[in-house]
C-alpha cells in the first residue's frame, strides 16, 4: 500500500517530518542532563503557545488525562463546581468532577449551540455564598465545531472567585487563546492536535490562585499530582518517566510554530474553516454551528437527508484514503466532522473536498461536480 | 556531537532501529479499522510476555499510571491493603494506596534484601476475618536490584482470597513470570524497559477474580477506569486517544521478543547479570543484593569506599558517554547501577564495563586494570 492518506481528523493529526525525524532519537537518562535542557526548553515554549507567564507542566497521558488532573488536583469531595457543556467534552468533565466527588451543577446547550456568557454571570451571582469553587468549559468543542467565547466568560465571572478551568485541548494553537490576559486559572491542551506531535502528552498551566486550591484539595491523586510536578520541574525533572520520544518531537514541533508565529497560524485555519464552509455552501450542505461561533480547528456539516454518515466516511477512506470523522455520541448519525488543524495545508484540505465531493455524488446526492472545490479553491486564491 | 551514547540503565533502555522506524509512520484514525487491528496484534502480543489469558489492557501514561490504575480500581476507602516493601518502588505503592484511601500495613525490608514469603504467609494467616483485599510487591525492585519471588509469594497465600498485585514493570521479558500459571491477579508492565520502546505505554492484566473487584471498587478514577477500557476494547478500541506512535513501536518490538523467544530472553539477561557479577567480584567491588536473589535487569553495586557516586556517573557520561543510574532515596550516594535489559548486548555491556573500571582507577581505586573486563568477557564466552 501507498500509506498516502490524508488525515482530516479533529486529532490525531498528521506529524511533519521534521518532527518524525526528530522523535526518532535515542532515548536518554530522563533524570541526566539532557533531559533537563530538554524539558526546560519545551515547557518555556508552551508557555509562548499559551501566552502566559505561569507555571505549565507536560505529563504523559491523552489530553483526558490532562482534564483529569485539572479536577483532581483543585477538588475536595463535596465541592460544587459548574460545568458549562454544550458537547461530548463538556459531558466528559461532568464524568471527571462526579467520579472524584464533586457536586456537580450543570449549564447544559444543545449539542451545536455556542455558550452563552450571560448564563454564566447568571449562575454565578446567584451563588452569593461563593460555594461554587470552579467553572469548567471547553474553548473548542471538537464534537461539534463550536468555538466558545472564553474571553467573555472569564469576564462573566465579575467579582466571584470560582476558578475557571478551560479544556484548549483542540482549540490551542488553531484559535486565539490568551491566558493570561484573558485570565484563565487552569487551560489543558493535548499533543496530537495543534501541536502537530502523536497523542501522549498533556500540558497544563496553572495560575496563583489555582495553586492556592492544588495546595489544598483532598481528592484522590498521584499519578497527575501537581505538586509532585512543581516539585520535580525544579530539578529539571518530571516525577515519572516521561514519554521522551514525544517530548523530542515536542521540541521541534513548537520550533516550527513559533517560526510561524500564532497570528499567522490563527490566520492559516480561519481559512481553512473558510474553505469548509464555502465549499458547503456551494453544495447546499447545513453546518451544525452557526457561523459566528465556527471553529477553526474542526468543522460539523450535518448528514444530507437520505445519505449515513458511515457510507460517507467509509467511503472517502476505502475510494481516496481520505479520513474524516463521524459523530460522536447524541450527534453520532446526524454529522460529520471534518479536521483542520495543525500540519495540513490547503491544497490537502482541497483534496479531501474533491474526495467529498466526488463521494456524495456517487451516493446519490444531487450536486454539480466541482462547485465546492470551485468555491473552496477561491477562499485558498484569496488567502482567507 | 557523535550521539553515540551507551545507555545503561534501568529505564528508559536503548531503542532498537527497526522499532524506531516503525514509529515514524504517519498519525491514524485511533477508532478506525488500521487502529483496531493494531489494538488487536499487540494486545494478543503483550499477552504471550504475560504468559497469561487474562484480559490485558495497554494504558497511556507512564508504569507509575499502570500502578495507580492497579491500586484504584480494586479499593474502595478504608479497604485494608498488605505491601511488601524492599525498596524505592514499593513505598511508591505505600503512597499510592494511601492517595486512594487504603488503609495500608506494610511489611518492610531493609533495601537490598529480598522479600520473605514466610512474612507474608503469616501476616495473612493472622488475617482470619478477610480483611486484607490485596497484597502489592515487586517482580524485579528497579532501585536495589533484588528480584523477588513472586511464584513463592503467590503460594504464600495460601486459601486468603487476597488479590495480588505484582509491580513487574523493569522486570518483565527480562526475568521469569508466569502471570496464568502462578496466579497473579493483576501484574503491571512498562514500555521503555525490556519491552524496547520509549516511556508513555503501561500494560496490566487482570484476572477474572481481580474484574469482581474492579467492579465493585469505590475509589476515584476515570482516565485509569479499567472498566471504561473493557467497554472499549471490546470494539477495538481506547477509552481516550492512545499513544500511536509508541503503538506502533510495541507491534514491532513484540516481533522481536517473540522472534527471540522468552526462554533465550531471560538466559540472555541472566548473562548480563553474571558478567557484572564477574567484573565486580575481579575488581573487589560489593554487590548490594544477595547473589540468589539478584536481578537479571538491574545491578547494584555498592559505592566504594572513599568515592561518591556522583564522580563516578558523571565521569562516565563525561569520558565515555556511558550512562548509569545512581541510587534512590535512602540508597543515594550508597549504589550505583547499572541497567542490562531490553536492546542491550554483551559488547555493550562489556563496553561500560570498561569504562567504569578505567572511571574508578582514575578515581582513585586501586585495581589491576582490565581484571573486571577479562572476568565479564569470560562470562560472555561460555554464553552465560
Amino acid at each position: 500500500m501507498w500509506e498516502k492518506q490524508i488525515l482530516l481528523l479533529p486529532g490525531p493529526t498528521q506529524v511533519p517530518p521534521r518532527v518524525m525525524r526528530a522523535m526518532a532519537a535515542q532515548q536518554i537518562n530522563h533524570r541526566g542532563p539532557e533531559a533537563k535542557e530538554l524539558l526546560f526548553e519545551i515547557t518555556e515554549g508552551v508557555k509562548k503557545v499559551f501566552q502566559t507567564t505561569n507555571d505549565v507542566f507536560i505529563l504523559t497521558a491523552s489530553g483526558t488525562g490532562g482534564m483529569e488532573a485539572a479536577v483532581s488536583n483543585i477538588i475536595c469531595p463535596g465541592d460544587k463546581v459548574l460545568i458549562v457543556s454544550n458537547g461530548s467534552f463538556g459531558e466528559r468533565f461532568v464524568q471527571i468532577c462526579r467520579a472524584f466527588g464533586a457536586d456537580v451543577e450543570v449549564i447544559e446547550y444543545e449539542w451545536g449551540k455556542p455558550i452563552n456568557p450571560d448564563d454564566v454571570a447568571f449562575h454565578l451571582e446567584k451563588d452569593k455564598g461563593h460555594l461554587i469553587k470552579a467553572v469548567f468549559l471547553q474553548h473548542n468543542e471538537t464534537s461539534t465545531g463550536v468555538l466558545n467565547d472564553v474571553k467573555a466568560v472569564s469576564e462573566a465571572r465579575g467579582n466571584h472567585p470560582a476558578l475557571l478551568v478551560v479544556d484548549a485541548i483542540s482549540g490551542l494553537a488553531a484559535a486565539d487563546l490568551q491566558v493570561d490576559n484573558w485570565d484563565l486559572d487552569i487551560v489543558i491542551s493535548g499533543s496530537q492536535k495543534a501541536f502537530m506531535i502523536p497523542p501522549g502528552l498533556t500540558a497544563l498551566s496553572v495560575s496563583e490562585r489555582a495553586w492556592e486550591m492544588v495546595e489544598k484539595a483532598t481528592a484522590s491523586r498521584f499519578y497527575f499530582d501537581l505538586r509532585l510536578a512543581k516539585k520535580f520541574y525544579e530539578k529539571g525533572q518530571t516525577p515519572f518517566t516521561p514519554a521522551l520520544s514525544l517530548m523530542f518531537g515536542l521540541k521541534e514541533s513548537l520550533k516550527i510554530i513559533l517560526e510561524e508565529g500564532l497570528e499567522n497560524i490563527f490566520k492559516r485555519h480561519e481559512m481553512y474553516k473558510n474553505m469548509v464552509w464555502a465549499a458547503a455552501e456551494a453544495l447546499n450542505l447545513e453546518m451544525l454551528a452557526p457561523r459566528w461561533a465556527a471553529s477553526p480547528a474542526v468543522s460539523a456539516i450535518k448528514v444530507p437527508p437520505g445519505l449515513s454518515d458511515k457510507d460517507i466516511v467509509n467511503r472517502l477512506l476505502e475510494d481516496y484514503n481520505v479520513v474524516i470523522a463521524k459523530g460522536q455520541g447524541k450527534l453520532s448519525g446526524k454529522i460529520i466532522r471534518i479536521g483542520h488543524l495543525g500540519y495540513v495545508d490547503g491544497l490537502d484540505l482541497l483534496a479531501g473536498i474533491t474526495a467529498l465531493e466526488i463521494t456524495l455524488y456517487r451516493l446519490g446526492y444531487d450536486i454539480e461536480i466541482g462547485a465546492g472545490v470551485h468555491a473552496a479553491e477561491e477562499v485558498l486564491r484569496r488567502g482567507g
